[in-house]
């Protein structure tokens, strides 16, 4: 029986078992790739005291203080987690539930392991465009992460989906591989970080076209264009050919639900765990950290340093919850005296 | 007319600076004291990305990150905030205000800088324990910061009072230089990290006295002791003088809101300037981060990570607010596609 288990082991899930470590919580943390998307980004260049910094590189130095306490990251898959006994909680948070909820998380191997309190950060997968030819060319010219797969393109042709930081980011990091790159965005604006807009408008192997969508990936064996509906001039929309030899799709993410929702954890409306301010789910003892969560009507952050803390302050509630008796009076307690 | 000024040059203020600096908007940061009380952090070891480090050398990093961006860190004391024009605003958020909103910061030079919004990261300031003599002993053996002032007592008798992690690091930083530490806490067990506990208990130079409370520090020129209240094994409540050369009080903070209390800013039951999820207050264009603010029912976690990662949602809002005629719907559109 532990104290905690955590899901995930991106930079939300690596910093609650930093936490918990220094709360002194037996705990394991699971997660299949440490790092999680965190390995993706190319250049973190906002990260408060580090001044630039690879992603993968970023990540280890976490994943080493997390091992340096002692809490190996278990490679492995959790396939299932359940409350134990007692069944899944319902959407009452006001009933007060007795502090034993104890959780069942069961990995592939067909272990199964319990503890008295969850973290939940599985974070989110990138989402897709959901056009033909998308799946097919998978990995055959189609790919979601430009830091992965960018040195597959030296000297080719290739397109970039997307208006935010990835996808802006992505394709500068592309252009020191490649040709060309065409940038195509749906609107006229990015609502990525100006410093990448700048960045992107000076380079010259970037070509933006904007207010378009990509309608279909072509090929035979594999990517060899896309059909790109665009906005013309009289605000007629216009079809056309462009071949490319990889297309890099950068839309955003969506939170990855799927354990979540085998405890009925409560969703917001656009399907992320939702959360108060202390990261408590709608479950007495099951908390949630990083781009899996949001708050009510909170705006999306996909930030390392605000998953960092998520995952601090899930750890502080968890320690809280587990050392106090009485969940609903705990909060607000790290502050008396 | 700047589009942004941060007030307080903490970690929150700093990341504030360098996310609107990635945002492109023009902005100013006054902080008297650039690092804030990060500075008068020992060590810290939970900062996810670096193991171990100095709080003045965090400080400094950061610090190096902001004028990378070419925004200078305005070393002045800011004496006044008020909303232009129109007068401080109501605590009404549903009232849908026009976007002009526009705030005059004045400093103590006597200039002011007006701007179309503001974040408010002047932190917390180091809470007293109002007993006799610890006014008139301040510096003179009285002491709120234990990395700042630990040099002066080398060989010396000190006592610290307080069970949070900064007490217990700082009774630790002490034990290297001193002859003896009295750690003085009045519950029988401590909030502070586990992780710092255990250290606390290994070290021979560090003896605990619980359940006790200083209620007097006295001396002539200087400090000589401190009259200690405790609890003895029959719960029967004793007095005693305990010779000491210096006092460290370490019992928490209190939010510096005299500047949010000019603009009216609405603060939470414990003084804590009031955000919501994205660091809002109740005036419109105004937003908070790091130890000065809290969300409705949120646990204090007096934190690096946690107050970073407050000041870059601060800017991301601020960067909302400031690109879309409508704050009231701008909130989620980061997400959309």
């Amino acid at each position: 029986m532990y104290d905690l288990i955590i899901i995930g082991a991106g930079i939300a899930g690596m910093t609650a078992s930093i936490y918990a470590s220094r709360y002194g919580l037996k705990h394991l943390i699971f997660g299949e790739n440490p790092g999680g998307q965190g390995n993706l980004a190319h250049t973190i260049e906002n990260y408060p005291g580090i001044k630039s910094i690879k992603g993968p590189e970023l990540m280890k130095r976490v994943s080493e203080q997390v091992e340096n306490y002692g809490v190996k990251i278990r490679r492995e898959k959790v396939i299932g987690l359940k409350t134990k006994d007692q069944g899944p909680r319902t959407k009452d948070t006001n009933q007060k539930f007795k502090n034993s909820n104890q959780f069942l998380v069961k990995i592939s191997s067909g272990n199964e392991y319990s503890a008295k309190s969850l973290v939940l950060a599985m974070g989110a997968t990138h989402r897709h465009l959901n056009i033909p030819g998308e799946e097919k060319f998978l990995g055959k010219g189609v790919s979601y992460c430009t830091t992965c797969d960018a040195p597959l393109f030296r000297d080719k042709v290739v397109a970039v989906v997307g208006g935010g930081n990835a996808a802006l980011s992505g394709a500068l990091h592309l252009a020191s591989f490649v040709k060309k790159v065409y940038l195509i965005h749906h609107r006229d604006e990015f609502r990525a970080e100006k410093a990448w807009v700048e960045k992107l408008k000076k380079n010259k192997k970037i070509k933006l076209i904007l207010l378009s969508t990509v309608k279909e990936v072509y090929g035979k064996e594999k990517v060899e264009g896309i059909i790109i509906k665009s906005l013309n001039h009289k605000n007629i929309k216009t079809k056309k050919r462009q071949q490319v030899d990889g297309l890099f799709i950068e839309v955003g993410k969506t939170p990855s639900i799927i354990l979540a929702a085998q405890l009925r954890v409560e969703l917001n409306e656009k399907n992320y765990v939702l959360v108060d301010a202390n990261m408590k789910t709608n479950i007495v003892g099951v908390f949630a950290a990083g781009d899996l969560c949001l708050q009510k009507e909170q705006m999306v952050l996909c930030q390392f340093v605000a998953a960092a803390a998520d995952g601090a302050r899930a750890a502080a509630s968890a320690y809280q919850f587990l050392t106090k008796k009485d969940p609903g009076a705990s909060w607000g307690s790290f502050d008396k005296k």
